[in-house]
């Protein structure tokens, strides 16, 4: 199922799959084309277009036929050449601290399926891409994972002849972000395994910054390409995706909204500086509050069930960091101007309770003109996020694409 | 001087017109190529290409020659192609308040001249094109702007006829940012105005923002692709530059950084707010603060004397500034992630005594792992900025060049 794969991409094989992204680019936008209809289009010399597609038709990413109404009445019936639906483009996996995630889409950019497993939380990387590879088996089978895994895989098979490269998501900041030579703290070893297994470019990003680009894809914000994600977890962090992509700062470390100072004489954070909005609006934190204010819960669910109930210190304390969330917010539309906010983790399970606050506080502190613009919504990928996201750095981000050669406009052409 | 340009582009000037870049882009990259060379490098058929290059010789953007090491002992000599480095590629304009600024950039991407003039506030769209044409003309002649132009034209001539579109500054809020179709208040007529003067597209932005992206690719930061630049002037904005491509935002409201909430107790903005940075660190807000710590100044020019004269209230105010100021970009850093903070505007003048305060409470606000990699320093373009900004998106952010094609990277092939 995973054989076959071409090795690591040097600059040769570059060059072709810059060539194989233009017509497949071509097919996508157009449907179903001849030869000489792509020749036109896609600006490739006759004898390079050939060769490419006969490549294409062979890896099974492009079928050829000849459609029966465009049959002329004499002479050979022209060929056109299509996508083949079932062929797998991207694979996502997101390597979460207690479990894998996998997701896969095929030439269309339609999402054939997920799956995931919970695992030990000192599970080895062998052990974890194993995980992976059974999972994505499960898909490419329609079969569903094994042992205990909480497989969404619709019974769709998927070839992965076409598979250009796999996006993955890890624990932590990661440098030199969304390349084949991301690293992360902790995961040594990771990229080869994962090479070798799959025989693709492995491209590496930190986890929830790959949750906020799979909402803006096909998540809450799917309609936007200017998103701020901001999770509100065990840790608070985020991410931003600027016309469609994902912007990663310039050393990796961007989307920290978890460490904007929201109160300077406020607690130590384990950051190492104080008043951080981590320290207010983490679940823990949350908790934390909740107690002070009389609540009873000892864990965040119980949290979450008495929220959900209208407990009034529940309610409270979601008030105040929901102020605070706003506020935070704010600044930072004030200084990117996303379209659409989404809010993911497990506290925005708190729902209106949370987000009516932020809503109130970003009024108060948004400028008006910019008041009008901002959308504030729950993320709706829910823990197939961030491999989901994987799949779109493949598409949308990998540094292969910026080599590729945008297709021209030819609208009226 | 300015005649013979090529009309509005439709689309199929625009796709011709992306041939022609993907020309100019292998000679900008690789030196002289002979049309074999540029045939096997741009993928172009070969009808195609002689056609593009005829045009691109006709119009002096590229010269034909023999390099007399290459000719050959035998048979015609292969022709060579070159840019030519005399032809003008670019030119920018910034209608500021009551100034026009222009600047102009050969193929070579090198500023082959800036010019300035002075005028009323009140002076007509038509008025103010006079004064833009005859300042590029004295770029383009290699004369001396007229009547009170503070021209700093090199004296080098630069003929127009590669010019590809002009990048324009206003002041205000400018709706769809960076495009042919880009609005901001009372600018009615000017982008016809323009293209009727120039024959060529016309890409307006912000102004503020284009001193960023000025910053950027000339400025303090051209070392940097991702930058943070704050204009503390009458007013308080800036931009951010990521990728070395200007962000603007999903509505064009971005870098609005002076109406992030410092103090929600303060005074009233003008953008109908309070507590907004621009209330505690524009030059009238700074003036206001240093009399009322009992400094006499008449004006911001005889504030910065004082401070440049190390005036103890003016430093005590300008401590309390930097500080303000600080924690703000702090906000900003952990969203964005910057490599590079740029600080322009009069009050920059002020030196270290604005900026140490600055890096100081950058320090105390930001998270440990992000202190090391933010470099803080002082805008270098001064006036010239905005109208560099209007080249800079015609180079790098233009519409029309996001439908050409990327040339395909070929290192080693």
């Amino acid at each position: 199922m995973l054989s076959g794969m071409h090795p690591h991409d040097g600059p040769l094989t570059r060059l072709r799959r810059s060539h194989e992204q233009a017509v497949l680019e071509q097919l996508r936008k157009y449907g179903p084309l001849s030869r000489a209809e792509l020749g036109t289009r896609s600006g490739l010399s006759r004898t390079t277009l050939y060769d490419i597609v006969a490549g294409l038709v062979t890896s099974g990413a492009v079928v050829a036929g000849t459609p029966y109404v465009e049959a002329r009445k004499r002479g050979r019936p022209v060929e056109k050449l299509s996508l083949n639906p079932a062929a797998g483009e991207a694979v996502g996996i997101d390597f979460a601290r207690r479990a894998v995630h996998v997701a896969a889409v095929n030439l269309a950019h339609e999402v054939v399926g997920s799956a995931s497993e919970g695992h030990a939380g000192d599970l080895s990387w062998p052990e974890r891409v194993d995980i992976a590879v059974r999972l994505l088996d499960s898909l490419t089978t329609g079969a569903p994972g094994e042992s205990g895994a909480g497989g969404s895989g619709r019974a769709q098979a998927v070839h992965l002849g076409a598979l250009r490269a796999i996006g993955v998501g890890v624990v932590g900041p990661t440098s030199d972000p969304g390349s084949e030579s991301a690293h992360a703290q902790g995961i040594d070893g990771l990229p080869d395994l994962l090479r070798k297994r799959f025989g693709v470019p492995v491209l590496l990003d930190n986890n929830t910054r790959l949750a906020a680009l799979a909402e803006a894809v096909w998540g809450a914000a799917a309609d936007s390409g200017d998103v701020l994600y901001l999770r509100l977890s065990h840790g608070v962090g985020g991410g931003l995706v600027v016309g469609g992509a994902l912007h990663r700062g310039r050393h990796g470390l961007s989307g920290e909204f978890g460490h904007i100072t929201v109160d300077p004489a406020g607690e130590r954070c384990e950051c190492g500086k104080t008043g951080c909005l981590e320290t207010l609006a983490s679940l823990d934190a949350v908790l934390r509050r909740y107690r002070a204010a009389g609540g009873r819960a000892d864990s965040p669910a119980r949290f979450l069930d008495a929220a959900t109930a209208a407990d009034p210190p529940a309610l409270e304390v979601l008030a105040r960091v929901g102020g605070e969330v706003g506020e935070v917010l704010a600044a930072v539309c004030h200084a990117v101007g996303p379209g659409v906010i989404v809010v993911g983790g497990e506290l925005a399970q708190a729902g209106n309770a949370l987000l009516e606050p932020v809503e109130q506080a970003l009024r108060q502190h948004l400028m008006p003109l910019a008041r009008l613009h901002v959308d504030v919504r729950r993320a709706t990928l829910g823990e197939a996020g961030s491999a989901l996201g994987g799949i779109a750095l493949v598409l949308h981000e990998t540094p292969l694409l910026t080599h590729y050669p945008q297709p021209v406009s030819e609208e009226n052409a």
